[in-house]
């Protein structure tokens, strides 16, 4: 059985691991103050070219969004997202639990314009009863989106001036940034996307570590007490040097990058096959994550060697499915997979 | 300046200011253990004729509306609503600030139907990650809805039907309460409300008290230490013999359902002028809240003599505004405007 | 039975009443727009010399604590308070419900001291794991105390001087305000009041009206954005003007004052009887609550005629009973009282 | 430099990391899901002797006392703790975040005892006030203590029995429990602990592995949707088998004793070689905790060769430090300090 069915199927690159084995033994302090996530922090601030930027390292994607968004936010205020977003829709209510409203809007592709953002902005501050609802102080997006879609660099700095406008925050989910970067169709490099927004974050689980997140904060503002806000959240890792190692293995020698071009080629390979083929695509396929429509019989047939998700069922006779490559998708695996369709 | 903008322009009927002065020196104990409350207790409990309900006074609306929720559901679940929801808009996300989503779903004319609750439900309990969504667990309507519409008896008898089947609550807020029982439209009365559902409220704020919600808690499971929930959202008003001097008031006499008809009937008399004057209706009129299409031209004439709120611009030449009547309104009041249409 | 229970046993002052009847058919705005409201807060500032002061309306105590503390920290913030905190003893954790903790403190007649409240700021500052506490940035005071004491000037100087030193804010719950301001041991007065703290209270529930708190806010950091604060907690009152009317009535012809002095006036001259006939007290009286201990036989026949709290076991032979005289009590009642005495 | 800080300044045990390095490139589904967290439930249910227990991974200990805590209560409920407990004191007021109080009472050696439990339930249940006090639900405890001491068999019945009388949950935090149950003080097996409670957890991050907890649940009423609110708390590892690696490895060939058996041995040498040097304990010995009584001069002394935490001054020549053994601790290192005692 061949797996296709999410990024964080096997361990981590063997580098992070031969670090593990290698630093096992060293004694260090504890909780993000020891030699390593410090060096990945300097790592960090160099491949985004801001030497101002925050860094801090979290486990997981779910810890991260509620700590940087409830560290944010004053009771009453709440955070704009798409409809599609993940805080939305697949964290158990995990921003509400903190108090928080996710003002979801309309999303394209998972996608949300500043054109919606605006007007979901103005509607509530030029309201009669504006202090009824809750007040917009965030816009929380994914790049890429839950669909494996990309900003524009274009699309990201109109969201980022209006944020700016009206003094709301622009937070960037970054769980699958590496495949973002590497896309064939990206026009942002990591540096840009440094300067567009207030706090976005590099992830770690998707993307080659065993786990961890790392969270970038630009806006000063915003880094201010974040630390309690992390161990609030259960984020304050005893054993803090686990991430750096992980950060500054992937930070050395490009590796986060290089990769997550591997991925990259694969997913294109395999975008290229389907498109020769005559599939049709849920989404417009843009980064590691594919959505196919496919004929049930056929997608009976691939089920017996490969596991994938469906994504909803688009009629009687089709299928929408979901393949996802990432680090640790192989030539050979994606060649079968192009053979069997 | 004659005034439709709201049912809570005036102070109270007569009555009640009577009685708030004929028992003001009393001596009795506090936070709803006083004779006033336990006679207005008896006095809706035959009213609605179930002596086994549980009643509860609480101040206002959105106080009411968090108790009775965040008292219901545990950390993860969340409460299924109308997107117009009084709950979702005009709150100042005081259920998020509980903890709890607000599930959203499109609505017309105010309301969510039984099919669209199922749906919700199923999408999120046959979902494969159904652990990482919220668990939808309340059913919260307004009877009569924003838009001042009401759910038919079917109507609302589908949607227990639903919660029942999936064991969810359902919960009806009643703030406009006796608008909806003395409208023309309605076929349910309050006895049937109180078999066709689990939690309700009767509104006495916007019908002919000073403040005041009196919460009807029909399923047992939801009184369990219901009264600390009430302290907690600080609904236990040390005094608390006023919520049930107005209450009792309320519900002697039927005052409650007089006061009501007495709005309903001149809510009529405008909705049939301005059907004979050819005007259209944003959405059908239907109890005491009437949202008329306007032109812009004469809603600057009638703003000089009446006051009333807008509801959205509905083309270049027309407003949509929201006219209310309520237990207050004269026959003069309502002939002046008619006049002036 | 003549009720020495709580300081609101009976409704309110008759010239309230006499207001609200009044005023009954005005047609005004809502939630604390309308222009009783307006006069209330210009007579309250011009009661504290601080025109600068913001003066928003609440309907009671435990709302109002909450909607003060939650609104003024940050989530990893806490409130300092006296371990006889109303906070932390009687609100059904009210305060924790919004996500802050209490953190209490040892207390000697209700008080907590400058001293203890610099330890605890210092001890969480300049711990190693600092970011591992909560962060105090709240100090919560009441004033009279809960055992009914009194911080001099001088120790509220103090208090305050430590909070501005360390950049907290100081809070005073003034439920009691009133009969702290009356009493023979007060060295404060109103104006006073308004220059030693970031923001604090007059308690109307318990000093002449229907029900009602006066929130003054002196630092201004305080009052961005608390109104929707106030109706997050369900404190906006629709009928916002009972809340004006009351407060204007009270603080007109220095009403406040006068029924406060009256309240006085009677729990001295029972304190002076019961020195006389040689009780002792469980907290040295200093307002209108009086905690004197009792022995049980007497309790037990005190109890046929007058109705009183007991606060507490103090041997086997003893009792500790709280007594509380208000604006509602008359010389004949203590009169009646100090004869059983 | 030698390191007796923590029990967390080492990366894992080598069986850990060989095993990670072994299943790398299996392909596993997410979340806890994967066969290797199935085969250390079992493990783990075996060792424990409860084939209906249910066991659940995480990742830190805070975030897994504030996922069971809130998980179990309502919102009107609080927790029960030594002052001293990790949650009161050092969590960021984790507990408080979510909604509950945590109910702090004096500790002896970080104990707390089944009369102060009763005493602390029924001073609320029999208040008459009680519905404006928080109800206590759950009891939380620490086995061993912050300050390494054990709670007996008999102390521990003792506790339990308390709970179920009065249908409250009792918690028991085993961040260091082999460290408690290799002690020499302890009369308790595993065994024993899992017929002594509603649930505890098994600690991983300090006992050998690089992080995780096993949260152990014997009451089934704290099952219901317990992972949900594990997703919530941002603990459901996408990788969950990392999780399950390392307890299976932990509880193969009794590895999780034995090397809490070394931890221990080596601590109970120290504290041997202090008694014999006349040294005093701030707190009764009993397990990898040391908190030694030492004169000042020595204490700078041994911050040369040797890194420990302090706990607080004792006089103007003596200061507490605590010495923390744990698994990765080596015969030589303590061989090192006592030459240098």
């Amino acid at each position: 059985m061949i797996n296709f069915e999410s990024d964080y199927i096997e361990g981590a690159i063997p580098e992070i691991l031969d670090r593990l084995v290698q630093t096992n033994t060293e004694q260090t302090s504890g909780y993000g103050t020891d030699p390593h996530c410090a060096h990945a922090r300097e790592l960090i601030k160099k491949a985004i070219s801001r030497q101002d930027a925050q860094v801090h390292f979290l486990v997981g994607g779910t810890q991260t969004n509620v700590t940087v968004i409830a560290s944010a936010l004053r009771a009453h205020q709440g955070v704009i997202c798409a409809d599609s977003g993940h805080i939305h829709t697949h964290e158990t209510g995990a921003v509400e639990a903190t108090g928080h409203k996710c003002i979801a809007l309309p999303s394209h592709n998972g996608k949300i314009s500043a054109e919606q953002v605006e007007a979901t902005i103005l509607d509530q501050k030029e309201n009669e009863s504006y202090e009824h609802m809750v007040q917009p102080k965030m816009v929380y997006i994914s790049w890429p989106t839950e669909t494996g879609n990309l900003y524009s660099k274009a699309e990201l700095s109109a969201l980022y001036q209006v944020c700016k406008k009206y003094n709301v925050y622009l937070f960037v989910d970054g769980a699958r940034l590496g495949y973002g970067l590497a896309s064939w169709k990206s026009d942002l490099t990591l540096q840009d996307l440094a300067q567009l927004c207030d706090v976005f974050y590099i992830g770690g689980t998707k993307v080659g570590a065993l786990f961890g997140e790392a969270v970038v904060i630009l806006n000063p503002t915003l880094d201010e007490d974040f630390r309690y806000a992390i161990k609030q959240h259960g984020g304050l890792l005893a054993k803090g040097r686990l991430l750096g190692i992980q950060f500054e293995t992937l930070f050395e020698s490009d590796r986060y990058m290089t990769i997550s071009k591997s991925a990259i080629t694969q997913a294109q390979r395999l975008v290229k096959a389907l498109e020769e083929k005559g599939y049709s695509f849920q989404f417009p396929p843009e980064s590691n994550q594919i959505f196919v429509i496919m004929g049930n019989a056929k997608m009976q047939e691939l089920r017996k060697e490969f596991a994938f998700h469906t994504n909803g069922v688009i009629d009687a006779t089709h299928t929408a499915i979901r393949l996802v490559t990432c680090w640790s998708t192989t030539q050979e695996q994606v060649d079968a997979l192009i053979k069997a369709l």
